[in-house]
Formats: structure tokens, C-alpha cells, sequence
């Protein structure tokens, strides 16, 4: 029987990447991003000539019911399976002067909030089931606070915590939820490519190694990602980290945010 | 001149006993907390028969504007010198059927949003006064999920890397922020107290020891968050721990929230 | 060309299993154990009946020389692409007093100081050849200490950093080093099995369910080992850890050492 | 009565400064060091025309049998209350090929070994006593490793995993032991010093700021080290970190080692 793979923040990083792997391996991919209907369509019709099975969902994640809305969607399409949580949080450095309250909060409720009503609403459905993936991107903020990262540190840092309360209780019951740590730029016009712009992104490219390979790559991350969800359960992982060899770990440099 | 230490969160337990500790060292202590106003006109009237400076003050921390108008009030007093945000988020452990979203979403505003609230409006005063201490009271939520912790560990996660992003901005220019991480129980009869109900706390009282320290005792604390926020700035401590000394760390076992 | 895949520490749980994992995959397989000729040679033979690529070896790890000979040799077979380090120091809970000072150095020499004669003399021809993957097979003792672990966990500790700092220095030169953490018993008759004795392991594989898989089980953690070393350099991991679907992470419980 | 206060590694800063510290607070301060007999005898003459209780020992900490008769000495002055273990291993960034086996070996005999053997005497006449303080002063490389720091981070890590080992079994004992993470530079001549040469030093001190408090002073941190010898039992910190306040934390920067 069919099996869904939904993903929730299907840019052209990794949550494209993601949901073309696990849909090249048989799985239903529901996509679903916040705007850009044309670039979701697009995505979805290339997944669908070339012999995969897509579809495409846009989503405002902080408003009520959305979320909520989303899985009982992609549900009625085929079991979830496995979920990707991709939304990001990041908004660059900023002073707490230069972070209003509304701001602060908006963090919270994409970051970690967000992962906490589809927990509420799939996790039933998983332990019903005796299995489900929860795989949940991470970032370095996660980890440690750093100047400027108010928000998304405090955000990611409750996000990683609500991942091992629900292995704490779940995973005995083949809920596997992992959190996984992208610990460097991730080569993706969207996200880094927009927050830094078309000329600087190209010019951090260029300067990360003639190979492209200098940022993480989201195809190759989609690898990862997807075994981690084909682990068999006798060999669980919660929590993982990624980056690219030319780069330090967070422990070991500074300006990773 | 007179400095304030304004502690947010001033029951019987640990915020009382800071309050009291701050104001022996000729502080002005402004005590407040969310009900109970006899309970705080008495422990206000006590330090002032005492000789002590202290005002009380009500507060209810998720409304709007309230901790910010409380900052107002306290520096209108004297400058604040040192703050404590003292505000719990623990409810017990619960599944994620029995958390519902007011119920995460008001555990995040207490243990969370309140704090950066407070930084908004404190941070740069200190920062203008080139001096200032924020002593957060944490607990062993802030450092792993545990089963049934959902609200209160992504609360208190949240909290602990927002003191990170605060030290990591404003420590050079004086503003020491210290995560006190509390991994025990506190013989606090306001919080655990009420939590366990009084027979089962005087029941865990005796078994904890017949010199009834083997729960972590508000007044002796009070010592070290006293010595926290007197340290001299070429050696500040940023995190700590504090647990009695017949109990386990965190690292050692289960059953610690 | 045929590349080596030396396993240091090929019993029949987790060396074993890794080492035909990638045997398997066309790698040539360089087992080594302190002894048990005859299971080894076994183990060869029943490879090479299966038409894979495999060697013998015999190796006291804590000799002077014998680490560096075993690189030596397993390099003249094929170039060591994989080394697994998977020597383990564990001998149960002691308390000081029943750990004398040459134990307390063992459980170093094997755990921490192999490692890093192993690296002294593999690190420059992988960073010649740019290219090499060491796995390191760790424990929940090299996250935290624990009653009766003074030996083992301060040895594990320093594999850990170990690990952390030649990555730090090598991972741009192409050396990938992972930090397999193994947070869980694992259902391996060489080593818990003789730990516990026949009854008990049988006892323990009982009761962690009639699937047999509430232990982990080597063979499907070969699959972690298989993918980690065959991750892209722009998307690596340097720390994840393992642990049965049914058993709590360290950071939840006590008794896992 | 007398009681002793003992500092393995009493050089010109920290440990010369913590035990100035207890002796004024009324201990005998047993000061050792592996050189410099004059400079010892001058330190003890000084504290003795200060009307303080104080006496020197050299020692060789890695010659077998040294420590164990230091800390027999020691007691034979006055029970020792307090020890601090004050060694280091730095040795400045080195390659793995810039780092002998014997260089690397030595790093633990000084870091890590060192303080099991004090623990093996000491523990035991602490738990006969019900009560005894040990203050191991730590590096930010018992956090994490670093690019060179292979000798320095594997020695610092198993330090303080056996200080957690030994407060898991000893601390309800009425053992405390502390891990003081120094996570900066601190201003002794002796040490930082010598490493950087007398120019260099001097030109850090300036850099750090005209009041000279932009370095770890080891006076003020001595207050913090007191203070947690002398914490009550209900409430211990097992883990704390001194920087200077115009010092990022290691989780926020790369250059600390």
C-alpha cells in the first residue's frame, strides 16, 4: 500500500530534495510550502512526468487550523509515514532592540510551536499505526544562543527539547523522531540565496570551493534523511548532525548561526 | 545610592529567599508574584520590621504590558541592579493528548516570552548603566526532554539559549546573565508543595533525610545567587547547577523534571 | 581498485557485522581481534565462502608497535579507505577502591590512546590520498560519568574529543571522523553476552521483547556504519548515536552505562 | 580544629591565589608545585608574615607514588578539607604528527590520571569523614576538541567525566566534587605567561582592556572557588564556568583552546 511522505516546507532546498528521494522510493510526496504556487506546481508536475507520485499543498503554518488541516489532507491521500518538519525560523542577527515582540513570537510559532501541533494531531495516528518518522530539520541555533539570535535560539532550542520529549514517550511505541542538525549554509537559491541575495549567495559559492561541494548539498542531505527514516528500529538514531567537510563544527567556530 | 533587586516570581521558596538575602545586603528588594497578596504584604512586612527595604507588588506575567510596566515601577524605586526571573512553567508530567496548545502556548509565555519581555525594556538600561545581573532560575527541563515534559522542556530550552544569545550580545558591555539550573527538588512548600500536596511533601521531606537537606533549601541557594551576582567581572559565571548533595544529576537519572 | 576496510575489534557483534557489511559492499575486509584464531578464521572462511574479500588478523592493542604493524599490513593488502575502531574498555561498575591503577590505564590504552596511534600513523595517508573514513564506535560512558564507570567513562570521554579535534584539523583535508555513540545494549553474545553470562543475555533478549529487537542488533547497525562512511563530503555527520526503539536515550535514565 | 586545604599546581595564579584565599579564611593551605623552590618558599613566607598557616611541597605529579605521599603529608598537617586539583596539560596547538605518543601519554598522566590517583587516597579518608571538597580547575577543552588540541582535549575530557563519575558514586557521601571549566585567558604570569612570552603577554593585557579585568583574574576568580567549597550540602553545583565578561563563551567562538 501506498505510503505518504509529508513534507512541510518543500522549498527548492532540502525539502524538495527530500521529497523527490523519498518518492523515488516509492513514497507519495505531499508538498507543501507557504507562497510561490507556481514554483510548488512546477516542482510537482516534474516529480509526476517523471513517473512519481506528488502533490502539491500551500500552507500558512501560523494560522489556526492550518496544520492541522494539512495532515488530515496528506492522511487522506495515504498513511503518513514519515513527516519532514523544514520550517525555518532564521531571520539573520538582530539586537533585542531590533527584534519586536511580535517578532520573538513569530520565531516560536513557525520553529517549535508549529511542530508541536502536528505531533498532536499525526503522533495519535503513528502509535495507532506502531510506526512513523518525525524527521525535524534542524540548525546550529538549536544547540547554543549567539549574539543576534534571540529568536531563533530560543525558538530551536525549545524545538530540539520537544523532539526528545516525544522519543522520551513515543518511541517505544515506533514513534522515531530525529532531530537533525544542518550545521553550515546549505547551497538553496531559496532560503540562503534570498537572505543574502543573488550576487553574494553566487560569490560564497564560489568561495566555498570550485567542486560546489564546500556547501551542504540538499541531494546529498536527502540521503541521510531518508535512511534515517528506513532505520531499522532495533537501531534508532534521535539525533544527528551535517556538514560540509571544508567546514568547523559549531563547537569549534563562531560564526554559524 | 540604593539598587534594586527586582525578583519576578517571589513565593515562599527560592524567589522569597533571594528577596531576603538581597535586601541583608542593603538592596532594595522588589518582590512580586501573581496572587496571594497577604501572603505578600506579610513577607513585605517582615523585612521592613527587620530593617529591610522591600516593596511588594502583584503581577500577572502574561498580561500585556504588566512586566513591563513592573520593570517601570521597581527602577522608579532605584535602578535595578539585579533582576531574578523566578517564574516556573512546570505542570507535570502530561502526554501530548493531554497538553492542549493554550496549555504549551501559556508554558512558553511564562517561562520564555517573559523573560525577553523583561530583557527589552531592563537590557538597556543596564547596558547604559554599563552594569546589571539577570539571574535565571532554571531547571533540569532546560537541558533534555523527558517523557511527559513536552510544554515544559521546550519552555525552559527556550529560556536557557536566550540567555546564551544575551551573554553572547551584551556581557561586554556588563550585562551578566547567569542560567541557574535547578536539578532537584526544591523544599519549597508554595510550588512543590501545592504541586504534591502537603502529606506527600512532608512524606518526601522525612525520606530525603532527617536533616532535611536532602531537598534543596531556598535559603542556602540564596547564597550561591547572591555570590552569582557579586562575582567581579574579569570572572563571571555563565551557567551553573544546583542540586542537593544525596541526589543524582540529571546525567544519572530518570526521574528529575 | 580494492580499498580495505580494517575493523579493529571484530567479534561477533558489531565488528563482525560491519566488517561484512562492507565486504559486501566490494570493500576487502581487514578483521582483527586480541584472540580466538579459530572464530576468526572462521569468520574468514565463511566470507570468502560467500565470495567476498576478507583477512584474519591477531592483534594485541595494547603492545607497543602492534597497532602500527596492523595498519601497516592491512594497507599492503588494499588501501585502508574505512578503519572501524571499535575496541571497547568496559569492565562493568567499580567503585574506586575496586579499580586499581593499572585498570584505570587499560581501560585509557584501549580506549583513548589506540585511537590515537591508530590516527598517528593512518591521518597522513588519508590526507595524502584525500579521501578516508575512521568510524569510532562509542558509548554512553563518553557523555557522562557514572557511579562505578570511573575507568571507562574517562577514557570514552577522551575518544570523544578526540574524535572532535581531528576533525576540527582534517575534515578539510578530506578525513571524515564519526562518533558513533551507542546508547543501548546491544545483542552481541562475545561481548554482553560474556559480560552477563549465557542465562542472564538470554534472559535480557527475552524480556526486551519476543522480536528479539529491543536490543541492538549489530547487523542493522552495520547499515548506520555502511551509510555514514559512504556519506558526500558536503553533507558529513561527526556525532549520532544508536539505541533500541524501546530503550530511553541516556539523557532519560540511569542504569545505561 | 585545623583543616587543610591542599592545592596540587600552586603556581602565581589560580592556585597560588585559592590557596591565599583559604589560608585567610583560616585553613593551613598545603601549596605544591613541581618547580621553583624559591618562588614556593617566598609564597609561603609571605603568607606566614601575613600571620597565615601555610607550608610548600614539590612534587612530581607523574613519578609513581608522589601523589599519594603529598597527600599523606598533607594530612598529617591537618585533615585535608579541600583539595584543589590545579594541573594542567596545555601544551600549545599542535599536529598529531607534532604530537609524540609519549607527549600525548603524558597530557592524561598530568590531566586526568593525576586526579584518579588523588581520588583513590583522598576519597575514602573524605568518606570516613563524611564530608570533603574537591575543585578541579578545567579547561574549555574538556568541552569540546579542537584543531590541535588532541593531547589537551582527550586529557580534559576524561577529567571531567571522572569528576561526574565520582560525585554519581561519592557525592551522597558527603563528597563534593566541582569541575570548574576556565572557558578563557587567564591573567598568571606563570602559566599564560610563560607560553606567550613576556611581550606578548603584556601587549594581551593591554588588549583586554585598561583596567586590566579583561583577563580571568585569579584573586577574584578564588572568591568563586571559596564560595563553592562552602556551599551548603542541600544545594551543591557540581559544574560551573568562569570567563571574563568581556569574553565570548567557547560555544560562541573558535580561538579558545
Amino acid at each position: 500500500m501506498k505510503k505518504t511522505c509529508l513534507v512541510i516546507g518543500a522549498g527548492a532546498g532540502i525539502g524538495g530534495s527530500v521529497g523527490k528521494k523519498f518518492a523515488a522510493e516509492g513514497y507519495h510526496a505531499a508538498l507543501c510550502r507557504r507562497s510561490n504556487i507556481d514554483g510548488l506546481n512546477a516542482m510537482v508536475e516534474d516529480m509526476r512526468e517523471a513517473g512519481l507520485s506528488a502533490s502539491g499543498h500551500l500552507l500558512n503554518a501560523v494560522e489556526e487550523g492550518a496544520l492541522e488541516e494539512l495532515v488530515e489532507a496528506a492522511e487522506a491521500i495515504a498513511p503518513i509515514d514519515t513527516v519532514l518538519y523544514n520550517l525555518g525560523a532564521q531571520i539573520g542577527n538582530r539586537s533585542l532592540d531590533e527584534t519586536p515582540l511580535k517578532t520573538f513570537e513569530l520565531g516560536w510559532r513557525m520553529a517549535c510551536f508549529g511542530l508541536f501541533r502536528v505531533a498532536k494531531v499525526l503522533v495519535p495516528l503513528m502509535v495507532e499505526r506502531g510506526h512513523g518518522t518525525i524527521l525535524v530539520t534542524s540548525a546550529t541555533a538549536a544547540m547554543r544562543g549567539n549574539s543576534g539570535q534571540h529568536s531563533h535560539a530560543a525558538a530551536m532550542a525549545g524545538r530540539r527539547l520537544l523532539c526528545q520529549t516525544m522519543n522520551a514517550e513515543y518511541a517505544a511505541q515506533g514513534v522515531h523522531v530525529v532531530h537533525i542538525m544542518v550545521d553550515g549554509a546549505v547551497d538553496a537559491p531559496d532560503t540562503l540565496g534570498k537572505m543574502l541575495g543573488a550576487e553574494q549567495f553566487e560569490a560564497l559559492r564560489e568561495a566555498k570551493g570550485k567542486d560546489k561541494d564546500g556547501l551542504l548539498l540538499p541531494e546529498k542531505m536527502a540521503e541521510t534523511y531518508f535512511h534515517l527514516a528506513t532505520q531499522h528500529r532495533s537501531a534508532w538514531s534521535h539525533e544527528i548532525d551535517l556538514r560540509a567537510y571544508s567546514d568547523l563544527a559549531w563547537w569549534n567556530h563562531a560564526v554559524n548561526i
